[in-house]
């Protein structure tokens, strides 16, 4: 193998594929980047959970492939001057790598080694931005579970209905969910799918996504999903089984209503928690709603707080508590000014709504006080 | 104790004096900030080591002091809004903190626990601008000692010698030197002074010194130093004993000379020590001075690497290897385009300095290959 490539192209992918190399592995081929070239370069990395190919510009001169170690290949070429870069295997896998006045020669790993990416044909796949995915998943994966005893929950929830496309996080105390239905006269298609995606690779994909307008595909088969960049794709297992009817969980009615500014309501909840410290569930923020402000309060061992909030309502005064830390990461993922608040009594869930639409819905059960 | 204060002022105040908290300590009050009021309000930290007063525009309604918990209290000031902060000491030492529609009621301590700072008398300072001391603090601070063994090594001297102020530190292996002449006319004092100020000590005055001309005084009495930046001031303790006379250590005359490139050499030696993973001192980086190049090369089992760099060479070819972090840390600290690296020989110091003038010089031990 030969190839000569620009250390800007070079690094741009390497620094892709980086993120689906193992960190903690015993098996050093794992520990690497597979370099493939064929008509074109391709950069590979497997963890055996997700894979990342990413294609990169290069002058390919002698085919072949080969393995090279994913930290030390990455500092070697981020560490290079602005220019021509050339990679050359030699006898025994030793590659020397070349740019300007340095040379390293440093020893690589046989590419029949390297475990290959599962193949998933590209049909029937969801189109959707790469700047919107990116929010999306952003608005929803902090909710995703982390309890083992209930698999299904440690992923999110990706819906395709009807033209509309939805992501939901459930862990059992929470959920979030966030929609987006292309606006009509755009192209529809009409396979209906949902697929548990698992939050470790979603928390890949939302590093990797671009905040643009490229539009990218995600192609199922069996357990795989493949996401589509063009020059980058990546592919992760599935979560096998069915995923809760979310959609039952919401609360038919509400005796009360608040509205409110997001971000006023953060900073109270923000403040709340400084004296919610050490064993953080066992105290509660409290919410007394009243006709034209909400008081929020906290007690505990380190002190206490009170917040007053203006607000608007309709329905019922209310006292309600809640887990702070439920409350502080649902307002931090709406990018909206303001939201309405739907409670029910003070024992059931709240729903955090846009004023119009149906974008988004954060939905929280409350704790005793 | 009643005061009002901006939230600006008084956590600008905070973020400084928070440096000398105590983050391991037994002593609660070790953890807390104490706040003075009497006819300003004056923030004070001290950790045993370092003592940090910081001077805050208020409004006093009433003097008196507390002790807060210094992580606390700065949480809560830094999450208010951008407005007026009031501080109000209760019964009992509660106290309660408030803006605009927050009010938190936390527990104080009782200021009379607070250790006092030793007071130092200012008379004969040493004046130097706050930019060009954390400049000098920042080019000579890494070749501070970590050994315990050596304990006046832990500290870097302070010399105030005929006008001209030189900052030294020494490792064993290398020493680090800057030095400051200010321009003639300008007033210079004649006391002589050496003072060596602990590492730790002045890693903290580098984070407080802003870049900026105005000027401070370093005065010192007994075993203590105090800086004084006008609104903020900073105590440590001193080293007591004789600093090594760093000007025997310099090499009289030189074999060789070479001058170079900063950024180029400290890249060949960035890149080269990439090779050198694990043990890292047991592998050299290895100089091949010829006349008009220098070849720098390192050779482990990770792999080879092997660069080149135009150079002017006046003198004896030489063959010599350095332990790559010495070199490397030194040429990061150097502002200059280019120096001049003396060389005596291969199992001697080498010096590196400036093309004119003696603002600083960094002397390196070689290692045996």
């Amino acid at each position: 193998m030969k190839i000569i490539c620009s250390k800007e192209n070079l690094l741009e992918g390497i620094n892709i594929v980086q993120k689906a190399v193992s960190s903690k592995t015993t098996l050093p081929i794992l520990e690497g980047i597979l370099i493939e070239a064929g008509d074109r370069v391709k950069l590979t990395s497997n963890d055996l959970e997700i894979g990342i190919e990413c294609y990169v510009e290069a002058d390919v001169r002698e085919q072949g492939a080969i393995v090279l170690n994913a930290r030390m290949f990455g500092e070697i070429i981020r560490r290079f001057p602005d220019a021509e870069v050339l990679i050359e295997v030699r006898e025994n896998n030793n590659v020397v790598i070349e740019c300007e006045n340095s040379r390293f020669e440093i020893r690589g790993l046989d590419a029949e080694g390297f475990p290959a990416l599962p193949t998933i044909e590209k049909k029937d796949g969801i189109k959707i931005s790469q700047g919107l995915l990116k929010d999306m998943i952003r608005q929803t994966i902090f909710a995703v579970s982390t309890d083992e005893n209930r698999p299904m929950l440690t992923g999110s929830l990706f819906e395709y209905k009807d033209g509309k496309f939805t992501i939901v996080s459930i862990d059992g105390y929470r959920l979030a969910m966030r929609c987006f239905e292309p606006e009509e006269g755009k192209e529809t298609e009409s396979a209906e799918r949902k697929l548990v995606i698992p939050g470790k690779t979603l928390n890949e994909i939302a590093k990797i996504l671009q905040q643009v307008d490229d539009e990218l595909y995600i192609y199922a088969a069996g357990n795989q999903v493949l996401f589509d960049m063009g020059n980058c794709i990546v592919t992760s297992r599935l979560l096998e089984g069915e995923y809760l009817n979310y959609m039952s969980i919401f609360p038919k009615d509400h005796e009360t209503k608040v509205t409110v500014n997001t971000k006023d309501l953060l900073s109270c909840f923000e403040r709340a928690s400084l004296v919610i410290t050490g064993e953080e569930r066992r105290y509660p923020v409290n919410l007394d709603i009243t006709e034209e402000k909400m008081i929020i309060t906290a007690n505990t061992e380190a002190g206490n707080v009170r917040e007053e909030l203006r607000t608007d309502m309709e329905g019922n005064l209310l006292e309600i508590s809640f887990y702070h830390r439920f409350f502080i990461e649902a307002l931090r993922a709406i990018d909206n000014e303001m939201i309405d608040i739907y409670f029910t009594t003070s024992l059931g869930p709240c729903t955090i709504k846009p004023l119009q639409g149906n974008d988004f819905a954060y939905l929280i059960l409350p704790i005793r006080r």
